[in-house]
C-alpha cells in the first residue's frame, strides 16, 4: 500500500504533461494554464487509493484519475468567471490571462477531454464509470447554482448549506473514491462505503474551512483572517450565529455585515464567540469525520489495507492542529 | 424509409419533454428553455435517417440525436455569451434572460445530459460513438476559437476559412451522420462516406448562407439582408471580394468597413458584385455539394434506400430558389 504523498508523486509523474493538441493555441494554451497552477490532487490521488484498496492500481485508474482531475479545472476556470476571481492560488486567473471567451472555451474543451480520458477505460466498467461521472457532474454545476441562489437570499438554513456544500465540493471526492472502488473491483456495499466515506470528509473539509478563516493561525492557514467575514460570505459560522444569536447579536451582525466598520472582523468574531461557534463547529466538524470513519471502518478490507486512507483523513482533517 | 419532415415529427415528439431535474429551478429551467426556442433539428434528424439507410431506427439512434441536440443547444448558449448576442429566433438568449452565470452553467450542464444521453446506448457501440461524439465536441470548440481569432486579424485565406467554418458547423453534421451509420451496423467505408457526405453538405451550406445574407430575397430569406456586412464579419464573399479585388475596390472595401457610410450594404455589394462573387460563390457551393452527393452515391447500399438523404439534400441546400 502507497501513502498519499508517493501516490501524489506518482500522479504528478502523469499528469505532468500536455492535455491538449498545440492548435488553435489561443485555446489549448489556456486549457494547459490552469493545470501548470497546481493543486494537492486530493481527487485524483483518491481514485488510485480506492482502487488499491482493493487491488493492483490499474492503467485505467490512472485515466479516471486524469479525468477527475480534469474535470475539477474545468469547474474551477468556469467558477472563477461567474465569481470575477482575479487570482487562484497567487496567479492570475485563466480568463484573466486570457479573456473571458477563451476561458470558457477552454472549460467546455477540457470537460470533454476528461470524457476521453473515461472512455479510455475498459469496456467492462466504463457504463458504470461514466454513470457516476455524469451524475456528479450535474450535482457539481447545481451546487454552485445553489451557491449563487443563496447570495441573494437573507436567510438560509444549515441543511439547504450542507446541501450545497455538499454538491458543490463533497460528492466529487466521494465519486472519486468510488470510482476507485469500481476499478479495484469492489462490490456495491463497499462501493457505497467509499462513497459516504469520501462525502462526509469532504463537508467535515468544509466546516473546518469556514473555521480556519475564521479562527485560524494565519501564518499556518495561508490566507487573509476573515476573508469570508469581509466579503460576507455565508459560512458554516455564520449561519449557525444567526441561528442562535439573541436578537441584539442578530442585528448588531446584519449592521456590520451592511456596514464598513473598520472592526468588523474583530466584531463578528466576537459575536461568534459569544455564541459559542466554535466549540460548535468543532463538533459538528467531528460529527461528519467520525461518520466517514465509520463508513472505512465498514468496508470489508482488512485494517492494514485501511491504513493510508485514514493518513488521509488525518492530514486533511487536522490542518489546525 | 421516412422522409425528413416525417422524421422530424417522430423526434420532435420524443425531445419535446422535460431533460432535467426540476432543482435547482434557476439552473434547469434556463436549460429547458433554450430547448423550446425549437430549430429545424437537421442534425438530430440525421442520425435517424443514417440510420435507416442501414437498418430499422433504433433506440439507440433515438437516444444519441438527443445528445447531438443537446450538445448543438449547449454550444449556442456558450457562443451567445461569447458573442453578447441579446436574440436568438426572435427570443431572448439563454443569457439575457436568466445571466450570464447561470447561462454559462446550464451549458455545462446540458454538455453532461447530452453525455448521459450516450451513455444509454448498447455497451457493443459506446467507445466508438464516445470517441466520435468527443472528437466532434473538441472540434466545435476548436472552431469556435478560430472563429474569434479571425475577428482580430486582418487577413484570413479561404482554406482557413474553410477550416473554420468545417470545424464551427459542418463536423457535427458529419457526426450526427457518422453515428447513424454506426447504430445501422455500417462498415468503416460506409460510415466514412456518410462523415464526408455531412461534411460537405455542411459546407456547402454555409457557403449558401453567407450569400443569402448579401442577395438573398428577405422575404424568403428571413433575416435581415446585408446583417453580415453591416457588421463587417469575415464571410466567403468578403474574404473571395479581398483576394480578387483590384487595389482600389480593395482600399474602398476597407474604408467602407471601417466607416459608418449610409449606402455601405449597396457600396460593397455593388464591388462583390464587380468582383464576380456570386458566380464564384454559386459555384464552390456546387462543388462542396457535388462532393456531398458522390460520397453518398459511393456508399454501398440500394439507390432507393438514398432517395430521402437525396431530397434532404436538396431541401438544405436549395433555399434560394
Amino acid at each position: 500500500m502507497h501513502s498519499f504523498k508517493s501516490l501524489s508523486e506518482q500522479f504528478e509523474n502523469h499528469f505532468n504533461k500536455r492535455h491538449f493538441p498545440l492548435s488553435p493555441a489561443n485555446l489549448y494554451d489556456a486549457a494547459q494554464y490552469i493545470l501548470k497552477i497546481g493543486g494537492k490532487r486530493v481527487r485524483p490521488v483518491s481514485v488510485l487509493m480506492a482502487c488499491e484498496l482493493f487491488n493492483e492500481i490499474t492503467d485505467d485508474a490512472y485515466h479516471v484519475a486524469t479525468a477527475i482531475e480534469l474535470f475539477h479545472n474545468f469547474s474551477l476556470i468556469h467558477d472563477d468567471i461567474m465569481d470575477k476571481a482575479p487570482l487562484r492560488r497567487g496567479m492570475d486567473t485563466v480568463h484573466s490571462k486570457y479573456g473571458e471567451s477563451t476561458a470558457l472555451l477552454a472549460g467546455d474543451v477540457m470537460l470533454v477531454v476528461a470524457y476521453e480520458e473515461i472512455n479510455k477505460i475498459k469496456p467492462s466498467t466504463l457504463h458504470d464509470v461514466l454513470t457516476l461521472f455524469s451524475k456528479t457532474a450535474k450535482e457539481v454545476c447545481e451546487g454552485q447554482q445553489m451557491d449563487m441562489d443563496f447570495e441573494n437570499r437573507l436567510e438560509v438554513n444549515l441543511d439547504e448549506y450542507i446541501e450545497m456544500i455538499t454538491l458543490k465540493t463533497s460528492v466529487l471526492l466521494a465519486a472519486s473514491l468510488q470510482m476507485g472502488a469500481i476499478l479495484g473491483g469492489a462490490g456495491k456495499g463497499n462501493q457505497q462505503h467509499l462513497y459516504e466515506f469520501g462525502k462526509n470528509i469532504g463537508i467535515s473539509f468544509q466546516i473546518q474551512d469556514d473555521y480556519l478563516d475564521a479562527f485560524g493561525d494565519p501564518d499556518k492557514f495561508g490566507k487573509q483572517i476573515g476573508g469570508d467575514i469581509l466579503s460576507n460570505k455565508k459560512t458554516f459560522l455564520l449561519i449557525h450565529a444567526l441561528s442562535v444569536a439573541t436578537d441584539q447579536q442578530k442585528r448588531d451582525l446584519e449592521q456590520l455585515m451592511s456596514g464598513k466598520d473598520e472592526h468588523k472582523v474583530e466584531k463578528v468574531l466576537q459575536i461568534f464567540k459569544d455564541c459559542n461557534v466554535e466549540e460548535w463547529a468543532n463538533s459538528l466538524k467531528k460529527k461528519y469525520a467520525d461518520l466517514a470513519i465509520k463508513h472505512l471502518d465498514e468496508t470489508a478490507v482488512s485494517e492494514q489495507r485501511k491504513l493510508e486512507l485514514k493518513n488521509l483523513t488525518h492530514l486533511l482533517l487536522e490542518r489546525n492542529t
